[in-house]
């Protein structure tokens, strides 16, 4: 296809990613298609929408059939589906090649190593007996477990320590991985473009803010409160970790600064992520127009802060499920640089995403408060 | 229905207007319903999409019946048909009263005189015989002849001379107007809304400017290179057009600046209009956001800009008829601040409006740079 506008786009997943890549594509007319189940976010929105399982290879292949180029905005797909098409000459972005080894977080950490790209010790765990080997081999106090496989949102990762494990402790049946628990000053996280023409953009680095409490995220905020030789060294690791990967499409590479100011990478994800929301009021260039720029084969677009931002979750309340309104809705969007995202989920559930707001303003103390504000007003209520 | 996020809205028309009030609302999962041809740009994005003539108040009825309230995005629409329904007690914004007015030129100059707005000078004309005596009792030299109504794009105006008149020259043959010809310094316009809860808010001035050989509108710029005062006084001009209207809506108030910096109320548009697209990317709340606010119940949102901005009409070439690529795509959109917006039609024609640029910079002059590069590089070719 010579006429980048006449690429039809396929999706593997209709979920929020995907309705946002649709919603930054409408002003460029570009033909976007989906597959997921009937009632998901991208359903009325996308220009064919396939009804089927991530996981049925049949189901990739009739989106295949009617799209030029395919990505994914979730890892849990069929990943050996998108290689036989890929091995017929069919383009998938990222490669499932590259997906195979961030899908496994136990071949991710090993792939990082190496690299020579800056990583928390590991090892791997292949049975029962190897949690209290590989833990006093370590010589480490505190760790992090985590599955190899299916970890999402916090599922798959538990904390652990030296005596626990001493004491036989099983923290998971799966292969998994043992990760030095590190102590770290600030999690950081860096959105990196790589085009298929070789351009490779980063946005500035955004941190994590989080709850004291609660110890949850609940702010992102962009610029990161770092000093300029640390957000070099960031993007200089994230762009790293994509190029030895030889990936193509939008990243999250997930980074800790440690309290010795060492930057170690955290995990990577192959597509648009929380960490990159605010790029679409706050850059030029937001992280689902990159994607869909790489797919069409439009060149990258400049990836600068407009304004400083923050970008905060909206989750589902903990006290009901159902149909819901969205309390609080009037007073934030009086405010200035106040943009409420709602993902189209018929339903809430507790801690469901169903929404982000981004906040821009001039400086990033004013986005701050304003952000506290709106935190306080927003809240899902039955309907 | 209290929960503003359920409200449906219907929209008579289904052409870039609508395309992008439907772009601006997604991220609220407004239900957004269209009539207009079954061809129109927003035929695959609305909800439900009602093939049918704006004329046809079978068709409007229709739309009503599937939405809560009814906008029009462009003034050719049955008003007898909205009359009907607000009659009825179902919500019309703006009103259909207030579109008569706009829609009658005669209509519309007369109510600005009554009010004690600023205008030119001018008179009606019922007959053939009334172009010559009305020409000589206003005893100007040089006149704007213009059609009370159906005019559009330049349709339906002439420019006439004192001598042209008085040897008998007819300029239309349908109720019309003869407007003194103002000398202006500057076209100006201001966008407005104004909410049901009885807030107006107005948007910076857009400052018009033209080609000085081929005398044509070639950039919109914001803000206006005018003074404070100038800028305040064209603000609270428009803001009294549509309080005295005692509309509700977004609405366009095209003004003159005239060499001795008196302002007059050239006309207004009663919705979305191209002085306001670059509101999109440029200003906190777009003009298109700002409506779907007024109709769904929400508040207004904050109109500054963001940044400076010049936005540039993309028309279909003079050199062929048919489907097309757009030409020096890749170019522009390696450049900063710049957003392409195509309009989703079919084919391209001799000055059809395919589509805008938006550009923003930290300065005008740096908007204005960027704006003549992109001119010379973009333009539609055969595909």
């Amino acid at each position: 296809v010579s006429n980048p506008l006449k690429k039809r786009i396929g999706i593997i997943g209709g979920g929020q990613l995907g309705r946002m890549m649709i919603e930054e594509s409408l002003r460029l007319n570009l033909q976007i298609n989906t597959l997921d189940a009937a009632d998901s976010p991208c359903a009325s929105l996308s220009h064919t929408h396939i009804v089927g399982s991530l996981m049925d290879a049949e189901a990739i292949n009739q989106l295949a059939s009617v799209s030029d180029v395919i990505t994914y905005e979730i890892e849990h797909v069929n990943t050996e589906a998108l290689i036989a098409l890929e091995d017929q000459g069919y383009p998938i972005i990222p490669s499932p090649r590259v997906l195979q080894i961030i899908q496994d977080k136990g071949l991710q950490k090993s792939f990082l190593q190496q690299k020579g790209i800056p990583t928390a010790p590991f090892s791997l765990i292949y049975n029962a007996d190897d949690w209290k080997i590989k833990a006093e081999q370590m010589g480490a106090t505190k760790f992090a477990a985590k599955t190899r496989k299916d970890g999402y949102d916090g599922k798959g990762v538990m904390l652990v320590s030296i005596e626990q494990l001493k004491s036989g402790a099983i923290p998971f049946k799966t292969p998994s991985l043992l990760e030095q628990f590190v102590t770290c000053s600030k999690e950081l996280s860096v959105m990196v473009a790589r085009h298929t023409d070789g351009t490779i953009y980063a946005w500035p680095v955004v941190e994590m803010l989080f709850d004291p409490i609660a110890n949850l995220v609940t702010f992102l905020q962009c610029p990161a409160q770092i000093n300029e030789s640390i957000e070099t060294q960031a993007i200089d690791i994230a762009m790293q970790c994509i190029q030895q990967l030889d990936g193509y499409g939008v990243f999250a590479v997930e980074l800790f600064l440690t309290a010795q100011n060492e930057i170690l990478v955290n995990e990577i994800a192959p597509r648009p992520h929380n960490s990159g929301h605010h790029t679409i009021e706050a850059c030029y260039t937001s992280q689902f127009e990159q994607l869909i720029r790489i797919l069409a084969g439009l060149p990258l677009g400049n990836t600068a802060l407009i304004q400083p931002a923050i970008m905060m979750n909206l989750l589902g309340a903990d006290d009901f499920s159902g149909t819901y309104k969205l309390q609080g809705i009037d007073e934030a969007m009086r405010m200035q640089g106040v943009y409420i995202h709602l993902y189209s989920k018929a339903t809430s559930k507790p801690m469901r995403k169903m929404g982000h707001v981004t906040i821009l303003a001039t400086d990033i103390a004013q986005a701050h408060q304003k952000a506290l504000k709106v935190q306080e007003i927003l809240k899902f209520v039955k309907d």
